[in-house]
């Protein structure tokens, strides 16, 4: 079976995967990339729907291998469909995961953001919570969308590795201090030596302009990074890179 | 005076500044953006050419205060000339420093970059060396320009803040070396701990895709940041990142 026209409806479908009231309204997902794909697919995750350009025979005879039935499309039909500018000729529609807040957090670093505003920054920061080993990441409200395609390229596969989950941040810093979790989040105003933490705490990142926002601020210890150079001047991602690393150790 | 069509010839001069032979042929590049800009010319770099699109008029106010002549041109001829998809109204076409290296490096921590390829990595690495009072950063044989707009543009004035250097990377590990530096790179397959270093150090890091070249690895010491998740897993401007402020520590 081929799709040769945009028009379909199958296609217009996976297309509103592309706003956050598709992903609402349809519970899917977009991945897109060869390596993204085959290594979500590997690892368990059932799709929806993979859609493969009639161009990438590659990708096809990796999903033939790894028995995932897909539907080819022309290039045409893909650049349609496709989020980015060069399409790697390969995407799915996967389930959303539950991103509910867990009744009890798991023990270890919990990674929070706070109104993270770029999808490329959000991924990142997955991947890096992800290869720090961190028990899970809460996205505060008024956060990007997780699941929204620029993230998921950027956080390649991590967003299926550890739990995201997604709450009104404020609240769930109550219920984590309750729960015996330290709280730290870095801040131009804090202190540059950290407090003696145990094996329960949390890391929160702050707006890539404004940082951590007040009230959040209120739950948390707030910690400067010692920097020899100038300040204010660290991307976002990097920020959060060198926070959760140390956070990790 | 106002320049209303992008066939102007200072206007296709400024143009050629996106690829590398014009800012050879020239010895300028280009910079972007309104705070990058104003950040640039409050520091002292004298440009050669400073654009203002019309319709903005607190840049063409800023740069009046600033005393800084500037020519305003259309908002189609800025579009013309900008490098981003969006243009913020105003950019700088500004002498390129001098990059050859030094007879004697400074003590403290070097940044050297083997054959990095992404503008925005190189940039931010910038950024973060700055950040983290690097004495200088060496661009190695093989890594894109440090001054195409794009990488300009991710350093946020960085660029001028600290040395950078182009060179042929091994030999300059050589050159360092014997000037008593000691020379880490980061590496998958590298001890989890640190030798012991002094103030001279060097931290070397490798392409996005392929790590440090074996020709370079064999002048470091190689070292795999410690990482509880899963390996392999962090973005090149991430790794880059833990790795200085872990030197610089």
């Amino acid at each position: 079976m081929m799709i040769t026209s945009a028009k379909n409806d199958r296609i217009k479908d996976i297309k509103s995967l592309r706003t956050r009231k598709g992903r609402r309204d349809t519970g899917l997902h977009l991945i897109e990339g060869e390596r993204l794909v085959t290594d979500v697919l590997e690892s368990g995750v059932v799709p929806d729907t993979v859609l493969v350009a009639e161009w990438n025979t590659t990708a096809g005879a990796k999903l033939d291998e790894l028995d995932v039935p897909y539907i080819t499309v022309t290039g045409e039909v893909m650049k349609a469909v496709s989020d980015t500018d060069s399409p790697q000729g390969v995407l799915a529609a996967v389930k959303t995961p539950d991103t509910s807040v867990p009744e009890e957090y798991p023990a270890g670093l919990i990674v929070c953001l706070d109104r993270i505003q770029d999808p490329g920054n959000l991924g990142t920061v997955l991947r890096t919570a992800d290869a720090f080993g961190a028990a899970g990441v809460i996205v505060g409200e008024g956060s990007v969308d997780p699941f929204m395609p620029k993230a998921v390229r950027a956080a390649m596969g991590s967003t299926y590795h550890i739990p995201v989950w997604q709450g009104e941040l404020k609240t769930e810093l109550k219920r984590l201090r309750e729960a015996g979790f330290g709280i730290v989040c870095g801040h131009l105003e804090g202190a540059e030596d950290l407090p003696e933490l145990g094996e329960k705490r949390v890391i929160v990142i702050g707006n890539e302009a404004n940082g951590v926002s007040p009230e959040v601020a209120e739950e948390c210890f707030l910690y400067r990074l010692p920097m020899k150079g100038r300040a204010e001047s660290l991307n976002a991602a990097v920020a959060a890179a060198i926070l959760i690393y140390k956070l990790s150790e």
